[in-house]
Protein backbone atom coordinates (compact mmCIF):
# COMPACT_ATOMS: atom_id res chain seq x y z
CA UNK A 1 0.00 0.00 0.00
CA UNK A 2 0.62 3.44 -0.70
CA UNK A 3 0.45 5.12 2.42
CA UNK A 4 1.42 8.63 1.17
CA UNK A 5 -1.65 10.46 2.42
CA UNK A 6 -0.85 12.98 -0.34
CA UNK A 7 -0.36 10.77 -3.33
CA UNK A 8 -3.40 10.93 -5.57
CA UNK A 9 -6.08 9.10 -6.35
CA UNK A 10 -6.49 7.03 -9.59
CA UNK A 11 -9.64 7.38 -11.30
CA UNK A 12 -10.27 5.00 -14.78
CA UNK A 13 -12.77 4.45 -17.57
CA UNK A 14 -13.03 2.82 -21.27
CA UNK A 15 -13.10 6.71 -22.14
CA UNK A 16 -13.93 10.40 -21.28
CA UNK A 17 -17.73 8.99 -19.12
CA UNK A 18 -16.11 8.43 -15.74
CA UNK A 19 -15.15 11.74 -16.09
CA UNK A 20 -18.68 12.39 -14.41
CA UNK A 21 -17.26 10.37 -11.14
CA UNK A 22 -13.60 12.56 -11.39
CA UNK A 23 -16.66 15.29 -11.27
CA UNK A 24 -18.15 13.72 -8.04
CA UNK A 25 -14.68 13.80 -6.34
CA UNK A 26 -13.56 17.10 -6.91
CA UNK A 27 -16.88 18.43 -5.58
CA UNK A 28 -16.58 15.88 -2.59
CA UNK A 29 -13.07 15.51 -1.56
CA UNK A 30 -11.57 18.89 -3.08
CA UNK A 31 -8.01 18.03 -1.25
CA UNK A 32 -7.46 15.41 -3.01
CA UNK A 33 -5.37 14.94 -6.21
CA UNK A 34 -6.07 12.82 -9.22
CA UNK A 35 -4.79 10.82 -11.67
CA UNK A 36 -7.27 10.46 -15.03
CA UNK A 37 -6.87 7.62 -17.63
CA UNK A 38 -9.83 7.26 -20.40
CA UNK A 39 -9.04 4.12 -22.44
CA UNK A 40 -10.35 6.44 -25.29
CA UNK A 41 -8.58 4.24 -28.23
CA UNK A 42 -10.51 1.03 -27.11
CA UNK A 43 -13.73 2.59 -26.29
CA UNK A 44 -16.49 1.48 -25.36
CA UNK A 45 -16.07 -1.19 -23.06
CA UNK A 46 -20.07 -2.22 -22.86
CA UNK A 47 -19.95 -4.74 -25.52
CA UNK A 48 -17.05 -6.73 -24.90
CA UNK A 49 -16.25 -9.35 -23.15
CA UNK A 50 -14.90 -9.76 -19.68
CA UNK A 51 -11.88 -11.25 -20.62
CA UNK A 52 -11.00 -8.52 -22.92
CA UNK A 53 -12.65 -5.90 -20.47
CA UNK A 54 -10.48 -7.58 -17.50
CA UNK A 55 -7.01 -7.65 -19.96
CA UNK A 56 -7.58 -4.02 -20.32
CA UNK A 57 -8.17 -3.10 -16.08
CA UNK A 58 -5.11 -4.77 -15.81
CA UNK A 59 -3.25 -3.07 -17.68
CA UNK A 60 -5.04 0.47 -16.42
CA UNK A 61 -4.12 -0.47 -12.94
CA UNK A 62 -0.69 -1.22 -13.66
CA UNK A 63 -0.36 2.36 -15.24
CA UNK A 64 -1.54 3.69 -12.48
CA UNK A 65 0.70 2.26 -10.12
CA UNK A 66 3.84 3.67 -12.06
CA UNK A 67 1.88 7.12 -11.08
CA UNK A 68 2.05 5.91 -7.56
CA UNK A 69 -1.52 6.51 -6.52
CA UNK A 70 -2.94 5.54 -3.15
CA UNK A 71 -6.59 4.34 -4.20
CA UNK A 72 -7.85 3.22 -7.24
CA UNK A 73 -11.94 4.29 -8.54
CA UNK A 74 -12.92 2.16 -11.40
CA UNK A 75 -15.30 4.73 -12.64
CA UNK A 76 -16.52 2.23 -15.54
CA UNK A 77 -19.60 0.63 -14.60
CA UNK A 78 -18.83 -2.06 -17.22
CA UNK A 79 -15.23 -2.53 -15.67
CA UNK A 80 -16.22 -2.33 -12.25
CA UNK A 81 -19.18 -5.33 -13.26
CA UNK A 82 -16.49 -7.22 -15.19
CA UNK A 83 -13.28 -6.99 -13.64
CA UNK A 84 -13.04 -5.39 -10.46
CA UNK A 85 -13.91 -8.72 -8.38
CA UNK A 86 -10.41 -10.31 -9.78
CA UNK A 87 -8.59 -7.46 -9.79
CA UNK A 88 -9.41 -6.75 -5.73
CA UNK A 89 -7.37 -10.23 -5.17
CA UNK A 90 -4.31 -9.15 -7.14
CA UNK A 91 -3.17 -5.88 -6.20
CA UNK A 92 -2.12 -4.18 -2.09
CA UNK A 93 -4.20 -0.74 -2.78
CA UNK A 94 -7.59 0.16 -1.54
CA UNK A 95 -9.92 -0.19 -4.89
CA UNK A 96 -13.44 0.99 -5.58
CA UNK A 97 -15.82 0.96 -8.12
CA UNK A 98 -19.06 2.21 -9.00
CA UNK A 99 -21.46 -0.68 -8.53
CA UNK A 100 -21.03 -1.62 -5.13
CA UNK A 101 -22.08 2.13 -4.19
CA UNK A 102 -25.20 2.75 -6.24
CA UNK A 103 -26.50 -0.90 -5.18
CA UNK A 104 -26.35 -0.32 -1.86
CA UNK A 105 -28.37 3.00 -1.97
CA UNK A 106 -30.89 1.94 -4.16
CA UNK A 107 -31.66 -0.98 -1.82
CA UNK A 108 -31.93 2.24 1.03
CA UNK A 109 -34.04 4.22 -1.57
CA UNK A 110 -36.74 1.63 -2.53
CA UNK A 111 -40.06 0.97 -1.28
CA UNK A 112 -41.61 -1.23 -2.76
CA UNK A 113 -38.62 -3.15 -3.51
CA UNK A 114 -38.27 -3.08 -7.29
CA UNK A 115 -35.37 -1.95 -8.45
CA UNK A 116 -34.67 -1.03 -12.19
CA UNK A 117 -31.29 -1.03 -13.47
CA UNK A 118 -30.13 0.87 -16.88
CA UNK A 119 -27.17 0.08 -18.20
CA UNK A 120 -24.63 -1.65 -21.03
CA UNK A 121 -24.81 -4.73 -22.17
CA UNK A 122 -22.63 -5.96 -20.51
CA UNK A 123 -22.85 -4.81 -17.10
CA UNK A 124 -26.65 -6.17 -17.59
CA UNK A 125 -25.48 -9.74 -18.45
CA UNK A 126 -22.87 -9.51 -15.33
CA UNK A 127 -25.99 -9.18 -13.32
CA UNK A 128 -23.98 -7.67 -10.86
CA UNK A 129 -26.57 -4.75 -9.73
CA UNK A 130 -28.43 -7.80 -8.88
CA UNK A 131 -26.30 -9.88 -7.11
CA UNK A 132 -25.13 -7.15 -4.79
CA UNK A 133 -28.82 -5.97 -3.96
CA UNK A 134 -30.04 -8.93 -3.38
CA UNK A 135 -26.88 -9.88 -0.99
CA UNK A 136 -27.95 -6.62 0.94
CA UNK A 137 -31.77 -7.50 0.94
CA UNK A 138 -32.96 -10.74 -0.62
CA UNK A 139 -37.00 -9.46 -1.26
CA UNK A 140 -36.07 -6.83 -3.60
CA UNK A 141 -36.81 -7.70 -7.33
CA UNK A 142 -34.31 -6.55 -9.68
CA UNK A 143 -34.91 -5.51 -13.42
CA UNK A 144 -32.13 -4.94 -15.75
CA UNK A 145 -31.98 -3.24 -19.09
CA UNK A 146 -29.66 -2.76 -21.48
CA UNK A 147 -29.42 1.02 -23.17
CA UNK A 148 -27.10 0.71 -26.02
CA UNK A 149 -28.33 4.04 -27.52
CA UNK A 150 -27.95 6.41 -24.53
CA UNK A 151 -24.15 6.64 -25.24
CA UNK A 152 -23.94 7.73 -28.68
CA UNK A 153 -27.01 9.86 -28.34
CA UNK A 154 -25.12 11.79 -25.79
CA UNK A 155 -21.98 11.77 -27.69
CA UNK A 156 -24.02 12.90 -30.72
CA UNK A 157 -24.71 15.98 -28.06
CA UNK A 158 -28.44 15.19 -28.31
CA UNK A 159 -29.60 15.02 -24.28
CA UNK A 160 -32.56 17.04 -24.38
CA UNK A 161 -33.73 15.88 -28.18
CA UNK A 162 -36.83 14.06 -29.15
CA UNK A 163 -35.25 11.21 -31.10
CA UNK A 164 -33.89 10.49 -27.80
CA UNK A 165 -36.81 11.20 -25.86
CA UNK A 166 -38.46 8.50 -27.63
CA UNK A 167 -35.46 6.23 -27.13
CA UNK A 168 -35.47 6.62 -23.61
CA UNK A 169 -39.62 6.22 -23.43
CA UNK A 170 -38.85 2.58 -25.53
CA UNK A 171 -36.18 1.62 -22.73
CA UNK A 172 -38.40 2.49 -20.05
CA UNK A 173 -41.41 1.40 -20.77
CA UNK A 174 -41.11 -2.56 -19.38
CA UNK A 175 -39.20 -1.26 -16.24
CA UNK A 176 -41.87 1.35 -15.69
CA UNK A 177 -44.51 -1.66 -16.02
CA UNK A 178 -42.71 -3.59 -13.47
CA UNK A 179 -43.99 -0.41 -11.58
CA UNK A 180 -40.27 0.20 -10.16
CA UNK A 181 -40.07 2.99 -7.62
CA UNK A 182 -35.87 3.22 -7.84
CA UNK A 183 -33.27 3.36 -11.02
CA UNK A 184 -29.82 3.09 -11.41
CA UNK A 185 -28.30 4.81 -13.78
CA UNK A 186 -25.77 2.35 -14.31
CA UNK A 187 -22.90 3.89 -16.79
CA UNK A 188 -21.06 6.87 -16.65
CA UNK A 189 -22.76 8.80 -19.56
CA UNK A 190 -26.16 8.63 -17.95
CA UNK A 191 -26.33 11.35 -15.62
CA UNK A 192 -26.23 13.44 -18.69
CA UNK A 193 -29.99 12.21 -19.49
CA UNK A 194 -30.88 13.54 -16.43
CA UNK A 195 -33.35 15.59 -16.89
CA UNK A 196 -35.08 13.78 -19.46
CA UNK A 197 -35.00 10.40 -17.98
CA UNK A 198 -36.84 12.48 -15.15
CA UNK A 199 -39.10 13.66 -17.35
CA UNK A 200 -40.64 10.44 -18.43
CA UNK A 201 -40.03 8.72 -15.20
CA UNK A 202 -42.34 11.15 -13.54
CA UNK A 203 -41.37 12.27 -9.59
CA UNK A 204 -42.28 8.77 -7.98
CA UNK A 205 -39.30 6.92 -8.99
CA UNK A 206 -35.69 7.54 -7.41
CA UNK A 207 -33.16 8.24 -9.77
CA UNK A 208 -29.77 6.97 -8.09
CA UNK A 209 -26.35 8.34 -9.70
CA UNK A 210 -23.73 5.97 -8.98
CA UNK A 211 -21.29 8.85 -9.50
CA UNK A 212 -22.41 10.73 -6.12
CA UNK A 213 -22.34 7.43 -4.18
CA UNK A 214 -19.16 6.55 -5.52
CA UNK A 215 -17.34 10.09 -4.10
CA UNK A 216 -19.44 9.71 -0.72
CA UNK A 217 -17.66 5.88 -0.55
CA UNK A 218 -14.05 7.30 -1.34
CA UNK A 219 -14.84 9.77 1.31
CA UNK A 220 -15.64 6.95 4.09
CA UNK A 221 -12.82 4.46 2.65
CA UNK A 222 -9.95 7.18 2.82
CA UNK A 223 -11.42 8.01 6.22
CA UNK A 224 -10.92 4.76 7.27
CA UNK A 225 -7.93 3.89 6.33
CA UNK A 226 -6.42 7.39 7.72
CA UNK A 227 -5.74 8.48 3.63
CA UNK A 228 -7.30 11.94 3.50
CA UNK A 229 -4.88 14.14 1.81
CA UNK A 230 -4.15 16.63 4.33
CA UNK A 231 -1.11 19.07 2.57
CA UNK A 232 -2.31 21.66 -0.11
CA UNK A 233 -1.43 20.75 -3.82
CA UNK A 234 -1.22 23.40 -6.33
CA UNK A 235 -3.96 23.99 -8.74
CA UNK A 236 -2.26 23.39 -11.73
CA UNK A 237 -0.69 20.01 -10.21
CA UNK A 238 -3.39 19.03 -8.47
CA UNK A 239 -5.40 16.66 -11.70
CA UNK A 240 -3.59 15.33 -14.28
CA UNK A 241 -5.32 13.56 -17.29
CA UNK A 242 -4.22 10.56 -19.33
CA UNK A 243 -5.81 8.79 -22.28
CA UNK A 244 -5.05 6.02 -24.69
CA UNK A 245 -5.84 7.99 -27.96
CA UNK A 246 -5.03 11.20 -28.92
CA UNK A 247 -6.09 13.71 -26.78
CA UNK A 248 -7.98 16.53 -29.04
CA UNK A 249 -11.15 15.05 -28.60
CA UNK A 250 -11.03 14.00 -25.31
CA UNK A 251 -10.42 17.81 -24.13
CA UNK A 252 -12.80 19.11 -25.91
CA UNK A 253 -15.54 16.56 -23.63
CA UNK A 254 -13.55 16.92 -20.42
CA UNK A 255 -14.31 20.97 -20.94
CA UNK A 256 -17.85 20.66 -21.44
CA UNK A 257 -18.32 18.89 -18.03
CA UNK A 258 -15.41 20.01 -15.85
CA UNK A 259 -15.50 23.37 -14.26
CA UNK A 260 -12.31 24.13 -15.57
CA UNK A 261 -10.32 24.09 -18.82
CA UNK A 262 -8.12 20.97 -19.43
CA UNK A 263 -5.04 21.21 -21.61
CA UNK A 264 -2.26 19.10 -20.16
CA UNK A 265 -3.71 15.73 -20.91
CA UNK A 266 -1.11 12.92 -22.25
CA UNK A 267 -1.53 10.02 -24.46
CA UNK A 268 0.09 6.88 -23.50
CA UNK A 269 0.52 3.57 -24.86
CA UNK A 270 -2.36 1.61 -22.64
CA UNK A 271 -1.06 -2.00 -24.48
CA UNK A 272 2.39 -1.67 -23.34
CA UNK A 273 1.74 -1.91 -19.83
CA UNK B 1 4.47 -11.20 -53.04
CA UNK B 2 2.74 -14.13 -52.08
CA UNK B 3 2.01 -15.30 -56.01
CA UNK B 4 0.40 -18.77 -54.87
CA UNK B 5 -2.54 -18.16 -56.35
CA UNK B 6 -4.72 -21.05 -54.47
CA UNK B 7 -3.45 -18.90 -51.44
CA UNK B 8 -6.66 -17.19 -49.34
CA UNK B 9 -7.47 -12.91 -49.65
CA UNK B 10 -6.96 -11.26 -46.06
CA UNK B 11 -9.90 -8.87 -45.29
CA UNK B 12 -10.53 -7.21 -42.45
CA UNK B 13 -12.68 -4.45 -40.70
CA UNK B 14 -12.64 -3.03 -36.98
CA UNK B 15 -15.74 -5.18 -36.35
CA UNK B 16 -18.12 -7.58 -38.07
CA UNK B 17 -19.44 -4.74 -40.65
CA UNK B 18 -16.80 -6.13 -42.71
CA UNK B 19 -18.86 -9.17 -43.14
CA UNK B 20 -20.96 -7.37 -46.01
CA UNK B 21 -18.10 -6.85 -47.77
CA UNK B 22 -16.56 -10.44 -47.29
CA UNK B 23 -19.97 -11.60 -48.34
CA UNK B 24 -19.90 -9.57 -51.66
CA UNK B 25 -16.68 -10.88 -52.33
CA UNK B 26 -18.26 -14.59 -51.29
CA UNK B 27 -21.08 -14.18 -54.43
CA UNK B 28 -18.82 -12.37 -56.96
CA UNK B 29 -15.65 -14.13 -56.34
CA UNK B 30 -16.73 -17.97 -55.60
CA UNK B 31 -13.66 -19.73 -56.07
CA UNK B 32 -11.38 -17.44 -53.81
CA UNK B 33 -10.80 -18.83 -50.01
CA UNK B 34 -11.23 -15.99 -47.79
CA UNK B 35 -9.12 -15.27 -44.14
CA UNK B 36 -11.90 -12.54 -42.25
CA UNK B 37 -10.31 -10.60 -39.17
CA UNK B 38 -12.41 -8.67 -36.99
CA UNK B 39 -10.75 -6.04 -34.77
CA UNK B 40 -13.91 -6.87 -32.24
CA UNK B 41 -11.99 -5.71 -29.18
CA UNK B 42 -11.21 -2.28 -30.21
CA UNK B 43 -14.20 -1.43 -32.08
CA UNK B 44 -15.72 0.87 -33.53
CA UNK B 45 -12.67 2.54 -35.08
CA UNK B 46 -14.88 5.77 -36.65
CA UNK B 47 -14.36 7.93 -33.49
CA UNK B 48 -10.72 7.29 -32.98
CA UNK B 49 -8.05 9.04 -34.59
CA UNK B 50 -5.66 8.32 -37.80
CA UNK B 51 -2.92 7.26 -35.34
CA UNK B 52 -4.43 4.99 -33.43
CA UNK B 53 -6.64 3.37 -36.45
CA UNK B 54 -2.99 3.33 -38.33
CA UNK B 55 -1.32 1.05 -35.65
CA UNK B 56 -4.56 -0.98 -35.45
CA UNK B 57 -4.48 -1.59 -38.94
CA UNK B 58 -0.78 -2.37 -39.16
CA UNK B 59 -0.79 -5.20 -36.43
CA UNK B 60 -4.04 -6.62 -38.04
CA UNK B 61 -1.99 -6.73 -41.55
CA UNK B 62 0.98 -8.24 -39.83
CA UNK B 63 -1.28 -11.11 -38.68
CA UNK B 64 -3.10 -11.71 -42.06
CA UNK B 65 0.80 -12.07 -43.74
CA UNK B 66 0.99 -14.92 -40.99
CA UNK B 67 -1.60 -16.57 -42.53
CA UNK B 68 0.10 -16.19 -46.00
CA UNK B 69 -2.88 -14.61 -47.89
CA UNK B 70 -2.03 -13.68 -51.84
CA UNK B 71 -4.01 -10.39 -51.37
CA UNK B 72 -5.85 -7.74 -48.74
CA UNK B 73 -8.85 -6.24 -48.71
CA UNK B 74 -9.46 -3.09 -46.01
CA UNK B 75 -13.45 -3.51 -45.60
CA UNK B 76 -13.66 -0.92 -43.05
CA UNK B 77 -14.13 2.81 -44.52
CA UNK B 78 -12.33 4.14 -41.80
CA UNK B 79 -9.26 2.04 -41.63
CA UNK B 80 -9.20 2.36 -46.03
CA UNK B 81 -10.02 6.46 -45.18
CA UNK B 82 -6.63 7.10 -42.62
CA UNK B 83 -4.51 3.82 -42.66
CA UNK B 84 -4.75 2.30 -46.53
CA UNK B 85 -2.08 5.13 -48.03
CA UNK B 86 0.79 4.47 -45.40
CA UNK B 87 0.26 0.58 -45.41
CA UNK B 88 -0.10 0.57 -48.84
CA UNK B 89 3.91 1.85 -49.34
CA UNK B 90 4.77 -0.34 -46.32
CA UNK B 91 3.88 -3.79 -47.84
CA UNK B 92 4.96 -6.45 -51.04
CA UNK B 93 1.33 -7.22 -51.58
CA UNK B 94 -1.58 -6.30 -53.56
CA UNK B 95 -4.32 -4.62 -51.02
CA UNK B 96 -7.29 -2.27 -51.58
CA UNK B 97 -9.74 -0.32 -49.73
CA UNK B 98 -13.18 0.40 -49.76
CA UNK B 99 -13.00 3.86 -50.09
CA UNK B 100 -11.76 4.29 -53.63
CA UNK B 101 -14.16 1.94 -56.01
CA UNK B 102 -17.16 3.67 -53.82
CA UNK B 103 -15.47 6.91 -55.15
CA UNK B 104 -15.45 5.42 -58.57
CA UNK B 105 -18.66 4.48 -59.08
CA UNK B 106 -20.57 7.15 -57.54
CA UNK B 107 -17.97 9.91 -60.17
CA UNK B 108 -20.17 7.65 -63.24
CA UNK B 109 -23.17 7.26 -61.72
CA UNK B 110 -23.68 11.31 -60.69
CA UNK B 111 -25.59 13.59 -63.61
CA UNK B 112 -25.58 16.59 -61.98
CA UNK B 113 -22.45 16.14 -60.18
CA UNK B 114 -24.01 16.62 -56.79
CA UNK B 115 -22.42 13.36 -55.02
CA UNK B 116 -23.45 12.67 -50.81
CA UNK B 117 -20.98 10.94 -48.60
CA UNK B 118 -22.73 9.51 -45.21
CA UNK B 119 -19.44 7.66 -42.85
CA UNK B 120 -18.26 7.52 -39.60
CA UNK B 121 -17.38 10.84 -38.34
CA UNK B 122 -13.13 10.02 -38.91
CA UNK B 123 -14.22 9.02 -42.20
CA UNK B 124 -16.24 12.23 -43.03
CA UNK B 125 -12.81 14.26 -41.46
CA UNK B 126 -10.37 12.51 -43.37
CA UNK B 127 -11.90 14.16 -47.22
CA UNK B 128 -10.85 11.20 -48.74
CA UNK B 129 -13.92 10.31 -50.80
CA UNK B 130 -13.86 14.23 -51.78
CA UNK B 131 -10.24 13.81 -52.80
CA UNK B 132 -10.74 10.69 -54.86
CA UNK B 133 -13.77 11.90 -56.32
CA UNK B 134 -12.10 15.69 -56.99
CA UNK B 135 -9.65 14.05 -58.74
CA UNK B 136 -11.55 12.37 -61.08
CA UNK B 137 -13.68 14.93 -62.05
CA UNK B 138 -13.13 18.48 -60.35
CA UNK B 139 -16.20 19.76 -61.19
CA UNK B 140 -18.17 17.49 -58.68
CA UNK B 141 -19.40 18.84 -55.23
CA UNK B 142 -19.03 16.40 -52.45
CA UNK B 143 -21.23 16.99 -49.25
CA UNK B 144 -20.24 14.41 -46.55
CA UNK B 145 -22.06 13.91 -43.50
CA UNK B 146 -21.21 11.96 -40.04
CA UNK B 147 -23.56 9.31 -39.01
CA UNK B 148 -22.50 8.46 -35.88
CA UNK B 149 -26.15 7.02 -34.84
CA UNK B 150 -26.67 4.25 -37.57
CA UNK B 151 -24.29 2.05 -36.50
CA UNK B 152 -25.53 1.31 -32.93
CA UNK B 153 -29.15 1.33 -34.57
CA UNK B 154 -28.24 -1.43 -36.82
CA UNK B 155 -26.31 -3.49 -33.81
CA UNK B 156 -29.53 -2.80 -31.68
CA UNK B 157 -31.43 -4.35 -34.85
CA UNK B 158 -33.86 -1.77 -35.27
CA UNK B 159 -32.70 -1.48 -39.39
CA UNK B 160 -37.02 -0.54 -40.23
CA UNK B 161 -37.48 1.01 -36.87
CA UNK B 162 -39.46 4.26 -36.73
CA UNK B 163 -36.70 5.99 -34.39
CA UNK B 164 -34.05 4.92 -37.13
CA UNK B 165 -36.61 6.83 -39.61
CA UNK B 166 -36.25 9.75 -37.85
CA UNK B 167 -32.36 9.85 -37.11
CA UNK B 168 -31.91 9.05 -40.95
CA UNK B 169 -34.32 11.71 -42.19
CA UNK B 170 -32.43 13.98 -39.45
CA UNK B 171 -28.80 13.47 -40.80
CA UNK B 172 -30.34 13.12 -44.29
CA UNK B 173 -31.95 16.71 -44.38
CA UNK B 174 -28.99 18.61 -44.90
CA UNK B 175 -27.87 16.48 -48.00
CA UNK B 176 -30.87 16.20 -49.56
CA UNK B 177 -31.78 19.79 -49.50
CA UNK B 178 -28.14 20.29 -51.32
CA UNK B 179 -29.85 17.68 -54.39
CA UNK B 180 -27.55 15.29 -54.20
CA UNK B 181 -28.46 12.62 -56.81
CA UNK B 182 -25.65 9.98 -55.56
CA UNK B 183 -24.95 9.01 -51.82
CA UNK B 184 -22.29 6.40 -50.70
CA UNK B 185 -22.89 4.53 -47.82
CA UNK B 186 -19.58 4.86 -46.84
CA UNK B 187 -19.61 2.97 -43.70
CA UNK B 188 -19.93 -0.87 -43.53
CA UNK B 189 -22.92 -1.40 -41.49
CA UNK B 190 -25.02 1.10 -43.89
CA UNK B 191 -26.32 -1.16 -46.56
CA UNK B 192 -28.31 -2.86 -43.78
CA UNK B 193 -29.93 0.37 -44.08
CA UNK B 194 -30.43 0.14 -47.33
CA UNK B 195 -34.33 -0.38 -47.65
CA UNK B 196 -35.22 2.58 -45.12
CA UNK B 197 -32.60 5.05 -47.01
CA UNK B 198 -33.86 4.19 -50.34
CA UNK B 199 -37.41 5.41 -48.69
CA UNK B 200 -36.43 8.85 -47.28
CA UNK B 201 -34.37 9.30 -50.47
CA UNK B 202 -36.83 8.26 -53.13
CA UNK B 203 -36.04 6.71 -56.17
CA UNK B 204 -34.03 9.67 -57.68
CA UNK B 205 -31.12 8.98 -55.61
CA UNK B 206 -28.52 6.21 -56.57
CA UNK B 207 -26.91 4.77 -53.84
CA UNK B 208 -23.54 3.80 -53.78
CA UNK B 209 -22.37 0.11 -51.64
CA UNK B 210 -18.84 0.20 -52.10
CA UNK B 211 -19.42 -3.54 -50.62
CA UNK B 212 -20.00 -4.61 -53.95
CA UNK B 213 -17.75 -2.10 -55.86
CA UNK B 214 -14.78 -3.55 -54.05
CA UNK B 215 -15.53 -7.05 -54.83
CA UNK B 216 -15.54 -5.95 -58.25
CA UNK B 217 -12.22 -3.89 -58.10
CA UNK B 218 -10.58 -6.96 -56.03
CA UNK B 219 -11.72 -9.17 -58.95
CA UNK B 220 -10.25 -7.17 -61.74
CA UNK B 221 -6.79 -6.48 -59.61
CA UNK B 222 -6.23 -10.27 -59.39
CA UNK B 223 -7.28 -10.65 -63.43
CA UNK B 224 -4.69 -8.19 -63.95
CA UNK B 225 -2.12 -9.73 -61.15
CA UNK B 226 -2.52 -13.54 -62.57
CA UNK B 227 -3.29 -14.28 -58.99
CA UNK B 228 -7.35 -15.69 -59.44
CA UNK B 229 -7.53 -18.81 -57.94
CA UNK B 230 -7.71 -22.40 -59.84
CA UNK B 231 -7.98 -25.15 -57.38
CA UNK B 232 -10.90 -25.97 -56.11
CA UNK B 233 -10.95 -26.01 -52.17
CA UNK B 234 -12.77 -27.83 -49.68
CA UNK B 235 -15.96 -26.19 -48.63
CA UNK B 236 -14.68 -26.24 -44.96
CA UNK B 237 -11.41 -24.86 -45.39
CA UNK B 238 -12.40 -22.15 -47.57
CA UNK B 239 -13.35 -19.52 -45.26
CA UNK B 240 -11.67 -19.07 -42.16
CA UNK B 241 -12.60 -16.33 -39.34
CA UNK B 242 -10.27 -14.32 -36.42
CA UNK B 243 -11.19 -11.70 -34.02
CA UNK B 244 -9.73 -10.23 -31.65
CA UNK B 245 -12.41 -10.66 -28.70
CA UNK B 246 -14.48 -13.59 -27.59
CA UNK B 247 -15.80 -15.10 -30.31
CA UNK B 248 -19.86 -16.00 -29.41
CA UNK B 249 -20.97 -12.51 -30.13
CA UNK B 250 -19.01 -12.32 -33.55
CA UNK B 251 -20.23 -15.50 -34.69
CA UNK B 252 -24.47 -14.39 -33.56
CA UNK B 253 -23.92 -11.47 -36.11
CA UNK B 254 -21.71 -13.19 -39.00
CA UNK B 255 -24.61 -16.56 -39.05
CA UNK B 256 -27.22 -13.01 -39.21
CA UNK B 257 -25.94 -11.73 -42.63
CA UNK B 258 -23.73 -14.80 -43.91
CA UNK B 259 -25.85 -17.59 -46.26
CA UNK B 260 -24.34 -20.20 -43.83
CA UNK B 261 -23.32 -20.98 -40.19
CA UNK B 262 -19.79 -19.73 -38.61
CA UNK B 263 -18.69 -22.38 -35.83
CA UNK B 264 -15.04 -22.42 -35.94
CA UNK B 265 -13.93 -18.20 -35.03
CA UNK B 266 -10.71 -18.14 -33.38
CA UNK B 267 -10.00 -15.18 -30.90
CA UNK B 268 -6.24 -14.12 -31.24
CA UNK B 269 -4.31 -11.47 -29.26
CA UNK B 270 -4.10 -8.79 -31.98
CA UNK B 271 -2.35 -5.94 -29.45
CA UNK B 272 0.57 -8.87 -30.04
CA UNK B 273 1.11 -8.40 -33.83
Amino acid sequence: MNSEKNAPIGVFDSGVGGLTVAREIMRNLPDERIVYFGDTARVPYGSKSKATVLRYSRQIVRFLKTQKVKAIVVACNTASALALDTIEEEIDLPILGVVRPGASVAVQATHNKKIGVIATESTIHSNLYQTLIQREDPEITVYGKACPLFVPLVEEGWTKDSITVEVAKRYLAELLEKDIDTLIMGCTHYPLLRTLLRRILGEQVTLVNPAYETSQALKRMLEELGLENDTHCPAGEKYQFYASDTVEKFNAFANSILPYDIKTTKQIPIEEY
